[in-house]
């Protein structure tokens, strides 16, 4: 089972990655200094990441369609989802944000480019994903119907009431240490990362015509792994090494961001990331066809970076 | 005419803020930290302004539907774009971009609420468009097929290949004034200005369900008046007084950036917009009722602030 589950996921990150590196409204092709912002986001797409979100709207779309082959579109919107993450990541390392100097291990795009250019690319990556959506549906790929419930679930989760909301807050936790309880994590957790998440897998489920009880496990499973997935970020922002990480460790308590790991304890946090992957499982579990999924959301737990 | 000219427009003004400062998505409810975000852009949203994109939307959906009170969805679009708009000020007003302090004669985004949080004011403003235009499709106010084409138009006129290609141009040419030309100065403008005004046209055109012609029409409109309406800019920036401009008078020159001003001289700069505003309104000579945008197009050139 290990080695199909792994098999599986790294061919759909391969096929993902060929989607993302070739975006034709990306491409450079007249050689003038405006395409320096196509080249920092290209640069920033391509830093790599484990494509957990667009892995998640591939999966969710196979599960609910049956389809072992997802059309293209499915890939171009699980690119889209990937956009909206990677410009949030490109803001979010900016001297005035985490001034994080290094993303996977690479100069940050602001580090790379500058950062007036990294703030261009972060806003060029903020409205792309909406311009290839409305593009799959004028090209018939999906209906207009479709592109505007993709539409609307993205904006909602990226935006202020979602993943933006949530760091909105982690700015303001930074230095009330003493205020910072776990229901208030939780909830920033939730937005900042769960958001995103819920989104991935729902653009899956939405593409694949489910109905409304399947969007609404969809959105379970997301919500749980979302917050699985923080939790263990913050464990190994303490346990792991700067080289297997791709960033600097310890880098969160250096800011005086409380995280799960304080919070909880690093033992006590694990139990927590696994008691929630496990719930994420558990409510696929009447889904034919969705091992390889509950399987993902038991891994997340033992990932090392 | 003049004064029926106007009231009409100030009469608009007023229903646009209207929408503007009581847009459902930005209501404070909960008085939560992350609806910090919703107040640093209801305050850059509420800085004023001549709201001419809004204004555009307004009289093109008025113009080519022939109906003289458009309905709310008109508005809401009208805010979209206006939002837009927003967001790229926000930005560009920040340290890293023109690093000014103020806007329209109050304190810029980043000074009132500080630059991490003007960064994410910029990015909410980004994305909500998007959210809005997708609300007014779910609510039965406008089609799908309309929802995407809007989106489509917007996406397209404000990101990579539009505004942001514009601003790109606008900061590579920091510091290089040796090599900025008027064919330079014109593609730059006609990208971070003139886009977003096609958009505002079009936007109208689209929702009164205008035919291609029209949508041609519409767009060489703005066109012509967007880039006359930059070489005012350039020329006030140099003549004008910096109370009755709301921001510091020749801060262009300071940061080296060649003007029309300095290419073409001021009363050259001021022919040529001329000119532009006379090609503009003649765009729309054959479209009865027009007089409004026509005599707009002439306005312009004329105005102080």
């Amino acid at each position: 089972m290990k080695k199909i589950f792994e098999d599986g996921i790294s061919a759909e990150v391969s096929k993902i990655n060929g989607y993302l590196y070739n975006v034709p409204e990306l491409e450079i092709k007249e050689n003038s200094p405006w395409e320096k912002v196509l080249e920092a986001e290209k640069y920033a797409l391509s830093a790599g990441g484990k494509r957990i979100r667009a892995v998640m709207v591939v999966e969710f779309y196979k599960l609910f369609s049956g389809e072992i082959s997802p059309p293209p579109q499915v890939y171009e919107a699980a690119c889209a989802i990937e956009m909206t993450h990677t410009f949030s990541l490109i803001h979010d390392d900016m001297p005035e944000m985490d001034d994080d100097d290094t993303r996977r291990g690479k100069p940050s795009t602001h580090i790379a480019y500058g950062t007036a250019e990294a703030l261009l690319a972060g806003d060029g990556l903020a409205i792309l994903p909406y311009e290839i959506i409305a593009r799959l549906s004028e090209e018939g790929k999906i209906s207009p119907e479709t592109a505007v419930k993709l539409i609307s679930v993205l904006s909602k989760n990226a935006g202020n009431k979602g993943m933006i909301a949530g760091q909105t807050l982690d700015l303001w936790s930074e230095g009330r240490h003493e205020e910072i309880d776990e229901p208030f994590l939780r909830k920033m957790s939730k937005l900042k990362t769960g958001r995103m998440l819920i989104a991935s897998c729902v653009f899956g489920a939405v593409l694949a015509g489910a109905d409304d009880e399947k969007l609404r496990d969809a959105e379970k499973y997301a919500e749980n792994i979302g917050l699985a997935f923080q939790i263990i970020d913050d464990i190994l922002d303490v346990t792991s090494d700067a080289s297997t990480l791709g960033k600097p460790i310890g880098s969160d308590k250096e800011r005086h961001k409380p995280t799960f790991a304080d919070l909880l304890g690093i033992s006590g946090a694990q139990k927590e990331a696994e008691k929630l992957s496990g719930e994420a499982a558990g409510v696929l579990e009447k889904y034919p066809g969705s091992e390889l999924l509950r399987e993902y959301a038991v891994e997340l737990c033992r990932r090392k970076f």
